[in-house]
């Protein structure tokens, strides 16, 4: 089993074509759905008293809830808008609501979870959390500007407290204080995660474990609406693969980083959650045949 | 046998860690010796009276010089200035000098060319050039933001003129005024582009022709010292590399966009051509195969 710890959150996501209000959204939301293509996953993670029954429903179709936590309050909200270009996104409103003070416990059923995924979320929060798993195989943690900007040695912690890290290109930059991407890593490395995967966007990502180096193109998409949520889902899918292959082989990273893109592609073809809400049976496995035939030569 | 058609030029370059003033540089001489390491190449391009005898040395050792004209006056001259990230140049001064006013020709010996390429240059000089070559069974071409804010029609009929454009991701969006990088290369493809390979350098490149797309990751570097001439140094190679296999192939043409992405590679590691110069024989054939092992999975 893997459990995913994180923020589930209302979104309010302004795209140049359409505005979406309150809808289900979250780091961890992305990632434990994305994972449950492959494995089941439980979620950690708290809500208000106003958090809507659809999404409540939405969730308890994909994810094991018992870590769900409904709180006396109001559900964390992110408001952002994108620019023209999808490529550039602004917050316009960060409420924690009912996450600010969370203290995050582990049900007893996940405690022998051996693949954890840490989504971005306070990062001592994270530390804190991971020592309460008793068989841990691997765990992976994200981050993002905000906590490499208010609380960055808590993100170097936590950085040493986990196997691996995902990170976009940008926040590697800005956490690290290098431009190289591969001395982005190293240094990442230094700190104590084995593997670091660098997540590019559309330009695909970086995976780093020893001197080994992985790249990947990024899935090409024509048609993007939405780029909420695909890092998120890209890590998902990397945990998730991992976890159902009960697998930390080299060999299985790599081709878990593909799963990762993969899903990640899926992510940003609709709104919000919908991109992966709309995968099917069979289509991951058939966006990696035909990514593996395009990249071929 | 190849012909490359563009600017040679003494570049000053200025870099965080050093500055390099009036050094040999200039779209087609980067193209063409990085293309000299896969066929003889003959490059058509002027210089002025003040061209250091040094780099008319280095010129003759990789490339046939019928067509490089020597002028009364003063050599075309950039300089350009990197920021701390190596990721964006400003440009100092362009003197055109020579350039200018330049009617090339194409020598009798070149005439028979089959492979064409013009180099970031005036698009109706391109263009006019083209129509003098007999049997040409592949031609490319180049541009920049330079002549696509000032040209923009002559850049299209250029397009139009030849079956493969080779452009950067910031200039095929300034060109098609499209954002999506798919939507970029269908307008240039609509244009009458057979062919359209996006650089978008440390990530590798896209390369598109009719439904097919083949993304390729950048070859992963640590430490790249000046990024001037990558582009020119990936077109030359793709091109060199179809003229010595005298092929059109679609298989062919993906082999060269990685002979591209290895080539620029090289360009990056040294200051000015060095990079280029530095590779001995077995080099580029030793680089595609660790970039055929690193993108496996």
């Amino acid at each position: 089993m893997l459990t995913v710890f994180g923020s589930t959150a209302l979104d309010t996501i302004r795209t140049p074509k359409k505005t979406l209000k309150n809808v289900l959204g979250g780091a961890a939301t992305f990632a434990a759905i994305s994972a449950s293509n492959f494995v089941d996953t439980g979620l950690i993670a708290v809500v208000g008293k106003d958090f809507p029954k659809p999404h409540h429903k939405i969730l308890s179709k994909y994810l094991d809830l018992q870590g769900l936590t409904i709180k006396e309050g109001k559900t964390f909200r992110y408001d952002g808008k994108y620019d023209n270009t999808l490529s550039t996104r602004s917050t316009l409103k960060t409420e924690l609501n009912v996450l600010g003070d969370f203290k995050a416990t582990v049900p007893e059923a996940y405690k022998k979870s051996q693949f954890i995924y840490l989504a971005n979320n306070d990062p001592e929060q994270n530390t804190a959390l991971i020592k309460e798993f008793d068989k841990v195989k691997f765990s992976m943690c994200d981050t993002i500007d905000f906590w490499i900007s208010t609380k960055r040695d808590a993100v170097i912690k936590m950085i040493k407290a986990v196997d691996a890290v995902v990170i976009n290109d940008e926040e590697a930059k800005l956490l690290t204080k290098e431009f190289n991407l591969i001395k982005c890593a190293k240094k990442m490395m230094q700190w104590g995660a084995k593997y670091v995967i660098i997540k590019k966007g559309e330009h695909g990502s970086l995976m780093f474990y020893d001197d080994v180096i992985f790249p990947t193109a990024g899935f090409s998409l024509e048609d993007v609406v939405d780029p909420t949520g695909a890092g998120d889902s890209f890590a998902g899918a990397m945990i998730g693969y991992l976890a159902s292959k009960k697998s930390t082989k080299l060999s299985d990273i790599k081709k878990a980083v593909v799963y990762g893109n993969v899903l990640g592609s899926f992510a940003v073809e609709r709104y919000g959650l919908d991109g992966l809400l709309k995968i099917k049976n069979g289509d991951i496995a058939k966006r990696v045949k035909i990514y593996e035939k395009m990249i071929r030569f």
